[in-house]
């Protein structure tokens, strides 16, 4: 399939459809090799702008943080069946446990997988560098290139 | 996140929650170890009931074919933000170039993708053999155990 190259490190574009659909399914390497995804809430790009990384609310003690502490590279895909679109970004994870940034990305949505909120001592946060990203729009599968550094 | 076991190797569970969604984002490990998914179009499980194993079109050729040479396990997040509906499927894939099981799969959606349909000499499957699948349906982020090998 071809691939449209003219969107390269468009951070706009990247981030304005990451919008659309916010909930990325989060693949990492368990320690055996086994891929696993699960969902995850993307920071709220509507209030902290897209500027190379992307940010999740996790437990630092959580099992992906140590798969991604042993084995970094990470993809998130967005899906939006409805509207055809789908995305995969690729990129490195790191677990950041900055108070200050926990209490910038922190919105009420949050409590639904963190009740106790962002006092937490647990709360922690899933920096994604972003590596690569594609998107696909139209039924035909066409592709475009959204973003490399 | 608590996990209920109850739905351990439920097949029809899953297959039933898959045909609802149908793409999945199939993320494979490339050589250099990123992480890149992509939408594909699972097996018509109306048609051709799940027994362990979850099929896709595919070139013979095409990069991830490569990628899941070197590197067997793949992840298919199957997602339908609609529904609050998210699944994860870890597994093993693998290239098959058998005609009838070509033939007895074919079905006139993948045009879309394969568009010298069913004879082009490219044209094969990516069998994924199921090994373990989860599944989230509620806001709350309450996850269910779908099946596991
Ligand atoms: C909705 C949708 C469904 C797709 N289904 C398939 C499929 O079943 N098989 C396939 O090879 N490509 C399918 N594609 C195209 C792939 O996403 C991808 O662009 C192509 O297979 C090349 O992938 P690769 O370069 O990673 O090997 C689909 C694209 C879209 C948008």
């Amino acid at each position: 399939m071809s691939s449209q190259t003219e969107h390269k490190s468009d951070k706009k574009l990247l981030s304005e459809k990451i919008k659309d659909v916010r909930i990325a399914m989060m693949t990492t390497t368990e320690p055996d090799g086994t891929l696993r995804s699960r969902p995850m809430a993307t920071q709220d790009l509507k209030a902290v702008e897209f500027d190379g990384d992307l940010w999740f609310f996790t437990y630092a003690t959580a099992p992906k943080v140590g798969d991604v502490e042993q084995h970094q590279q990470v993809n998130l895909s967005y899906s939006k069946p409805g509207d055809n679109l789908y995305i995969s970004v690729s990129g490195t994870g790191q677990l950041v446990q900055d108070r200050q940034k926990i209490k910038d990305l922190w919105n009420p949505i949050y409590k639904a997988w963190f009740p106790k909120g962002q006092d937490d001592p647990d709360l922690a946060l899933l920096k994604v560098h972003v590596e690569s990203a594609e998107y696909w729009d139209a039924p035909s599968g066409k592709m475009g290139a959204l973003y490399s550094v």
